[in-house]
């Protein structure tokens, strides 16, 4: 049931070009891509994987499901508009709304550095719970390990999700076509910003908030207006530049982008080009390496 | 659809008790018990968590599926016996076999520390292949994050499983009633002195292998002959002795247990008993401590 059984035992990253792991390898980019290309694709090698979407699309015993994971580490763990705890379970129900999945219920993995205030851990869980009751999920199960004093970043979380799809809509990168026009949901930029900002004390003149939220329903909202969805994407990570290139390397086919026509709030534009710190590209540049974070 | 909603806004566990995580939180005993139970069964409160399971039983659309998730911190990442990889897909396995499923999918979270050496990352991975493989589970979906060199510890792995439940029976320890009877499937403790010889360099004249198998075929074969099970359950992390406590309590009756009848292996005895150190119950002591990232 497994596909074809593993020939190769030899690492598929050429070793002598990249013999360690770099901080870009967890990125959401160019880095990123290659581990899964080279690396986990061939080697898990499956059809759910190999559609390379936010999540796998599952039948069990006739029941469609949407199945994901994803860990956060996110730096600092609370900052305006929303901690860990409310990232980690809308980061997981969005991966699974867009499989055209509605999100039903998640796991949570814990993994503590021995010395967390129980405090911030509670306040940590408590905003799990919050989220979880706005986006209409339940957490069913969980895990909880600590590690040695130094060995880990206060708190690191990982979530699973399982959604149910319940039309015969297959939305999907492999599913875009010529002609297919993309539509982003709202400004992008934010959450990175409000990271950043609180992680290296910025201090912008007006507060930049995340805009981390549930998108279960305004998917679902979009699918019952009976539009003709190809595929949806949540901008973490990589941003659009990286979803776009993914979709377009999946897919096969070019994205003509306006770069003119991308609503960028000025506050969060004004982050990226400060003027105290240098030429906008060399202050841009800067702000991706530590945007890769936020996620 | 999530129970109540939170009420409480104040953290559960006495901050004054314990003001900051131990590594005893992690360590599946009385710690890790008193973080389930006073912080996350409340809060999250749902029936699927409150049955205080290795897993979720669930249904969707007429499907009942078990769900279940676990980080693994193990230390060293290889060890006589298996590694890292091995465990990740037969911890996650053997948990949703001990809610009586068939395991069928797994996702997995890695999480890096910058510096890890490529090939140790794809010895794991194809080592949770190659484990995938003999459980016959499918690795369908992941991700992956690299934290600061300093922050993490290596590698650190999540899997969560989805598995089916093709029977009637509900496994649980809810279930347990008196007159059950405690069978074990094989000798204790050679997983946890196998890595604890392996970190500790102990050098025990023969080598201890680690017993990490998945136990999915033997439940199953258990079921087929119509036997009556009440509960099942993998001794990770706490061992015996916490199972034993946890399903006593659950089920709010007591255990009888013969020590003399409990199979362990003579090395393995003899690694507690290591007479190099001190006294036996100093010894065994050490060794619980250390034990406590075995799983």
């Amino acid at each position: 049931m497994t596909g074809k059984r593993m020939t190769s035992f030899e690492c598929p990253v050429p070793i002598s070009q990249y013999p360690r792991v770099l901080l870009a390898h967890g990125g959401g980019g160019q880095f990123t891509h290659q581990l899964i290309e080279r690396m986990f694709v061939p080697t898990f090698d499956n059809e759910a994987l190999s559609e390379r979407h936010d999540g796998a699309r599952l039948e069990v015993e006739g029941a469609r499901l949407a199945f994901t994971t994803d860990s956060y580490v996110v730096r600092p763990l609370f900052f305006p508009g929303g901690d860990i705890g409310t990232l980690a379970v809308n980061g997981t129900v969005n991966d699974l709304a867009m499989c055209g999945a509605r999100p039903l219920y998640l796991s949570v993995g814990l993994i503590l550095e021995e010395g967390l205030a129980m405090d911030t851990l509670w306040q940590v869980v408590a905003s799990m719970r919050r989220a979880a009751d706005e986006a209409g999920v339940r957490l069913v199960t969980g895990d909880t390990k600590v590690v040695d004093r130094g060995k880990g970043d206060g708190l690191y979380l990982n979530t699973a999700g399982i959604g149910v799809i319940e039309h015969d809509r297959v939305i999907a990168p492999t599913r875009v076509r010529p002609g297919d026009v993309v539509l982003l949901s709202g400004d992008i930029g934010r959450h990175g910003m409000a990271v950043m900002a609180a992680r290296e004390g910025l201090g912008f003149e007006s507060t930049i908030e995340s805009d981390c939220t549930p998108l279960a329903a305004p998917v679902r909202a979009l699918l019952d207006e009976g539009l003709e969805v190809h595929c949806l994407r949540d901008l973490t990570r990589g941003g659009l530049a990286s979803a776009l290139v993914e979709i377009a390397r999946t897919s096969k086919l070019h994205t003509h982008v306006d770069e003119a026509r991308i609503p960028v709030r000025a506050d969060v534009r004004g982050g990226v080009r400060d003027p105290r710190s240098g030429s906008a590209v060399r202050r841009q540049r800067r702000a991706v390496r530590r945007l890769r974070r936020a996620g």
